[in-house]
């Protein structure tokens, strides 16, 4: 990478909107090395105030069912009302395919030669932490740099949709007609997830398939439905190609924000994500602490073995060990 | 509680299998006081290897489903197939009610009456890791008194649920045809943890109804099938009043006990279990001091209002300053 410079060309940069150096900035979010990290997290801290003021949107899919396709329709539609959009990903697994799902920008041909877009494609690889990390991190960037929407994709895999959820304001599932749900991989959980879910490839010959999907998962998101919840999940169908029903998916989008804006959720629900993903940082790290102690270590491995220990027990044996390593 | 004994005496008691000692020692484990914790965790001790050797069940269903009459009846027909039956119960609620939902004995006349069954109502208070704890370490107790056949229930209340499907072997959702998914409480995951979904009441003019549901569930459950899972959830009906559709799910059982152990599920589940359940512990007690350090709890009382800030900068903070007061 370029050199480096000190925190204010960064943060100026950004807040003048100047997209070089964001890219640069997202490099050294993405950087593992010490003094990199000292210095995005100087250019965080600067821009902290800066941040906020978008609507954040989590898209998932298995590959196949037409998120580019589908980025590239819905993300000219968020422009054309007067949005300046950022395109994030979380994709854990990219590093095996030598890149990103949004690393092929000729799958966006529109959105990447628009100035009022900003597509940045998942780090080429790394564990989830680390990725969810970058993308959360560049996100708040994206945010400073003056983008209102942003988008976060990923891909089908269980973990990485929770993470996304959970730094969203809005989490969209997109799902193709009668492919079977298996071959589809929904795994536990992303279907409650979904604050909407939308059919992709609704045109032609599917169309009609397509419908009936619809119906056969708003009967399924029925199941899910509590009343604790005030906004409740709709399904829908759209077709990128013909460039039907994506205007109908902004609106409801707008109509989401102004409801929960108007019930106090909106900002709620962000405060409660940045205080979960706080929790959830200290409980990794504090867990890696614990199970990367030697003396510990030895003793897990052993126990993942074992049929027969009383867990509440062997939690304060261990813990106790644990603190007197730690007290040395 | 009576005066207490040395571990030996209950030890012995349980091993010969006296119920009134069994009762004690569960007493000894509810009990919060710090000597009775000690005894209790020798008595523990002792019979670790006198454990495992059951089959547990879990039963959730949300009160009117009839759990007391399913339990009954499904329960005289495990005796009649030969087992010992312990019957346990998690209801962290249950203090509101003054008692147990296992309390009223009356509405299990059968069981109560038989000596190959022990009814152990949940104590009468307790948050729900107390009631977990009890309720887990109580199991051991009953199996090392020979029950071979372990039932524990829980109401329908989501964290409960989870508590029970990862101490049991098989977890077992019973449903009321045609009460509106709503009304019968289901919270999300709860159906997707269900190795089956069985609908109770299944006679007379219910009977219709009950197939009827059944089937919309069997679609449901559908959903959540992935093909990682060895085990299909299944689902079925039942009537306890006429005995009917009790012995199948007697069957389900004995065949999935199976085929679980023929593919080593069994085995493997159980310490997967019994793993998790001691890193929980661990995760439990390692937040719980944390988030009550007094520096902590009083940067986290703040940063819970606080919208911007970066979380994951602000972990590195306060996780280096809880360990400087450690280190004092």
């Amino acid at each position: 990478m370029a050199a480096v410079r000190d925190s204010k060309y960064y943060v100026d940069g950004i807040l003048s909107q100047d997209l070089g150096v964001l890219s640069q900035a997202i490099t050294l979010i993405e950087s593992t090395r010490a003094d990199h990290q000292v210095l995005a997290q100087a250019i965080l801290s600067a821009l902290m105030p800066k941040t906020g003021a978008s609507f954040r949107l989590g898209i998932t899919g298995v590959p196949g069912v037409g998120k580019s396709t589908f980025i590239e329709s819905f993300g000219m539609a968020v422009i054309q009302q007067g949005h300046r959009l950022a395109v994030l990903a979380i994709d854990p697994s990219s590093a095996k395919s030598k890149g990103s799902i949004l690393g092929d920008k000729t799958r966006m041909e529109k959105l990447s030669a628009s100035d009022k877009a900003y597509i940045r494609p998942s780090p080429s690889a790394g564990y989830l932490g680390g990725v969810a990390r970058a993308s959360y991190q560049s996100m708040l960037l994206c945010e400073a740099a003056g983008f209102d929407f942003i988008m976060i994709e990923t891909v089908g895999t269980g973990q990485s949709e929770i993470t996304v959820a959970n730094m969203t304001d809005f989490f969209l599932l997109l799902m193709l007609a009668g492919a079977g749900d298996e071959l589809q991989g929904i795994k536990r959980g992303i279907m409650e997830m979904a604050d909407a879910l939308i059919i992709t490839k609704a045109d032609g010959d599917n169309l009609a398939k397509a419908k009936l999907a619809r119906a056969e998962y708003a009967q399924a998101m029925h199941l899910f439905q509590t009343d604790e919840k005030a906004w409740i999940p709709r399904t829908g169908i759209c077709s990128a190609l013909q460039n039907e029903g994506i205007d109908s998916i902004y609106q409801m989008l707008r109509e989401y924000k102004n409801a929960a804006i108007a019930n106090n959720q909106f900002t709620q629900k962000r405060n409660a994500q940045q205080y979960d993903l706080l929790m959830s940082i200290i409980h990794t790290q504090m867990m890696n602490g614990f199970q990367q102690n030697a003396a510990i270590a030895s003793q897990l491995k052993y126990l993942k073995e074992q049929i027969h220990f009383e867990p509440y027990q062997k939690a304060q044996e261990l813990l106790a060990l644990y603190y007197s390593t730690l007290a040395l």
